[in-house]
């Protein structure tokens, strides 16, 4: 029998709903408080950053949402999304088990975040908005955004992290050749940036200082919306055509995970693949783990506190009810610069408090060795992100395989590292460190803000 | 009615045979010479560089071969690839023309290279060989081969243009993350890189050294073959899976290509495209007129001269009857490094002379224009070399429209620009140059060899 490799749906077989995991928690997140009055925020409060149309989506506990025409069509352009077998990785690990990956670098920017780039802008677009502003810090993000707001008709600033704007400009190249505006940021566009310069005209910037930035022009500007990447609860939910995909597609294949996997930045890829199997184990008794991998570097999940914290670093977003690190935390600079965030966002966050997910954290060295054995087993050069989830994977099916009880297992790999090849030279080099955090330096940052 | 974007076949529908156009040509291509002898090459004088099961399909002229196991289960990492109907681009263009594209940049490596790279490391390794060598100029070739032979455990040293081996670091580093050794050319490693290295140390190499290179490695070493990436009838064969999954796909779209458009450097892709095309035409009288597109500024097809020249610019290689502007010629600048090539492969040659299929020439800046124009409809950057079958398609659409009679359009897209934003960059610092080739240097450079 010949050995498939992919299991891909016609487009007219792709999930036409988003999941909305709210409905069915048994313990709901608790609300955000407003930074000032630290009363449960309004959806009038938010109304001068977003659309009411993805407010409406934050707070909603509609079970299924239905997937507007114009975004399935635009999803069209790349999804459904392959799931592959990994016989190349299975060969290369001599595991029994059984490996799939859903593969979300197929997108136009090569990485999931485009399932919620498109999203939001139609529902932007649909309010007559205009123009948007967003922060980036390696540039995933703000690459996605910029195909989508061009589809729109909507101009697009990009405040990037001066110093990825100065190491990374295939990706600022990206988003211009998307016809977006991208910043380097601190710029001089903005009070923020303005003060920042000010103080240090060398400033590298910080992604806590373009999220100011981003934030401001929306605040300051009626006619500027402020779109973000992660994190918020609309950004799981339209992550979760990923998910609702797999189950599909492990049906193709005859099977159903026993354990899937995430990496783990702030929760949008992760909840894409894994919520739509938690809602299966929570409504039909399924017994699927679900794994979120993190940096070792920032182990908000596994070695941070459960509390109301900040989902920035300066201080001006709502409280939020999460696992954190305390939003003063730097991470180390690890390459997989989309999983150093502080905090992990309300719903991951109690579902991983009620025992409903799990979380483990890796180390870089370690990610970047399995990413160099996926390369060179399957074909698609790993986002680093994506390497943590790889990671986690393998260390499941090593684990499997020592207690001789083989398993299926299915990760999500969220991005192509295409534009990361930098990474992998330091890796080659031998020019890669794994910081050791000790408790101390966590519980410094966490005691700042209790 | 949803708009379908993308016709995938399931794995099970890929072809599995390739095509040969040689059994259905009504002029066979003229024979191969010596070099030295200027008799027609016999296939052991092609022993010491290539593995017979290679050879064989050098010369064949059987109209099908069937493609090896273990080749189908590798072009299964990406293949079946999609095609896409251009519904963006029909709407930047506001054309009455159906555009259709074939998508091979979902290959590991990005590009096409990967259908015959796969193929020769396969047919290398069942004659036992460990160790291959080959060139590679922009480095599309390089790591495509890179990952194949990595799959049958062969050790593959390429040798890089050195100018391109410090610009675009990237290629070297995703060779290297397959595991291949990318060494910069001139070397240290060969006589002939010694010898150019002792006239100019620091001698910024070409793709003429590089083969010298790469070939003297296979000639002096009984251990080490070698391989050569576009061009030659086997690696033509290779390519035309990409067409015999489209003619499926064309029929899954309950349509057929008035008009079939590649780029074209070596030939590989436009013969991938376009030759199941050509046999439809001959045996069953369909009228899909097949495009091939040069640069402007290497016009070897629309300005060049069918004679017998050299494949290589050093004159080591047999003499091809082919299309060519003199193997001395030295192409302009362009960013679609893998189009600067002085001549045109035997078949292809042969079937332009016959009428079978034509050629247009383009300019590079149009071609980013139309480059650019695609990515922000489609979200696909396409590579430098298929901005050029995309401004064939654009230009034959916008004929169409004038002319009031709309046509079926497929074009190959043949790989993305991922790696090559570095390009898109000096387009948009409006720092590119068309190079107005006149007849005098044509004329001149051909007058060389005749």
């Amino acid at each position: 029998m010949k050995k498939i490799r992919k299991f891909l749906l016609p487009e007219a077989e792709m999930p036409t709903r988003w999941y909305n995991i709210m409905a069915d928690m048994p313990n709901k997140p608790k609300p955000p408080l407003h930074p000032a009055t630290k009363e449960p925020i309004k959806p009038e409060d938010l109304a001068p950053l977003f659309p009411m149309g993805l407010i409406e989506q934050e707070v909603s506990t509609q079970k299924f949402i239905d997937i507007p025409g114009e975004v399935l069509d635009l999803y069209r352009t790349y999804r459904p999304s392959p799931v592959f077998r990994a016989w190349g990785l299975e060969k290369a690990l001599g595991t029994s088990c059984k490996i799939y990956y859903k593969y979300e670098g197929v997108s136009y920017a090569g990485s999931h975040k485009a399932n919620t780039a498109i999203a939001q802008a139609y529902y932007n677009k649909v309010e007559g908005v205009k123009k948007m502003s967003t922060e980036t810090g390696a540039g995933q993000w703000g690459s996605a955004l910029s195909f989508a707001c061009k589809q729109f008709g909507i101009d697009l600033e990009v405040y990037m992290v001066k110093v990825s704007f100065n190491q990374k400009p295939y990706r600022k190249l990206m988003m211009n050749t998307y016809g977006a505006n991208a910043i380097a940021s601190p710029s001089n566009l903005t009070d923020a940036g303005r003060k920042i310069l000010a103080a240090n005209p060398d400033s590298p910037g910080s992604l806590g200082i373009a999220i100011s930035e981003a934030v401001e022009r929306a605040a300051k500007d009626p006619e500027v919306k402020y779109s973000l990447g992660s994190v918020l609860n609309h950004v799981l939910l339209h992550q979760t055509i990923i998910g609702e995909e797999a189950l599909l597609q492990m049906e193709m294949a005859g099977d159903y995970p026993d354990i899937v996997v995430g990496c783990f930045g702030g929760g949008s890829n992760f909840a894409g693949i894994s919520f739509p199997f938690v809602r299966e184990n929570i409504l039909k008794g399924k017994k699927t783990r679900a794994i979120a991998i993190e940096p070792a570097s920032c182990p908000k999940l596994t070695r941070g506190k459960f509390m109301y914290d900040y989902g920035d670093s300066v201080g001006l977003t709502p409280l939020l009810a999460m696992y954190t690190l305390g939003h003063n935390f730097v991470p180390a600079k690890i390459h997989a610069g989309g999983l150093r965030y502080h905090g992990a966002g309300v719903i991951v966050s109690q579902l991983l408090k009620d025992g409903l997910i799990e979380a483990q954290s890796k180390y870089q060295k370690d990610c970047f060795n399995n990413g160099v054995m996926f390369a060179r087993s399957e074909g698609i050069i790993p986002a680093p992100e994506a390497t943590y989830a790889i990671t986690g994977a393998v260390d499941e099916a090593r684990r499997c395989d020592e207690a001789g009880t083989p398993q299926t297992i299915l990760f999500n790999l969220s991005g192509h590292g295409h534009l990361d090849l930098g990474s992998y030279e330091k890796y080659f080099s031998d020019d890669l460190e794994d910081h050791e955090l000790s408790n101390e330096e966590i519980e410094k940052s966490i005691a700042m803000i209790s």
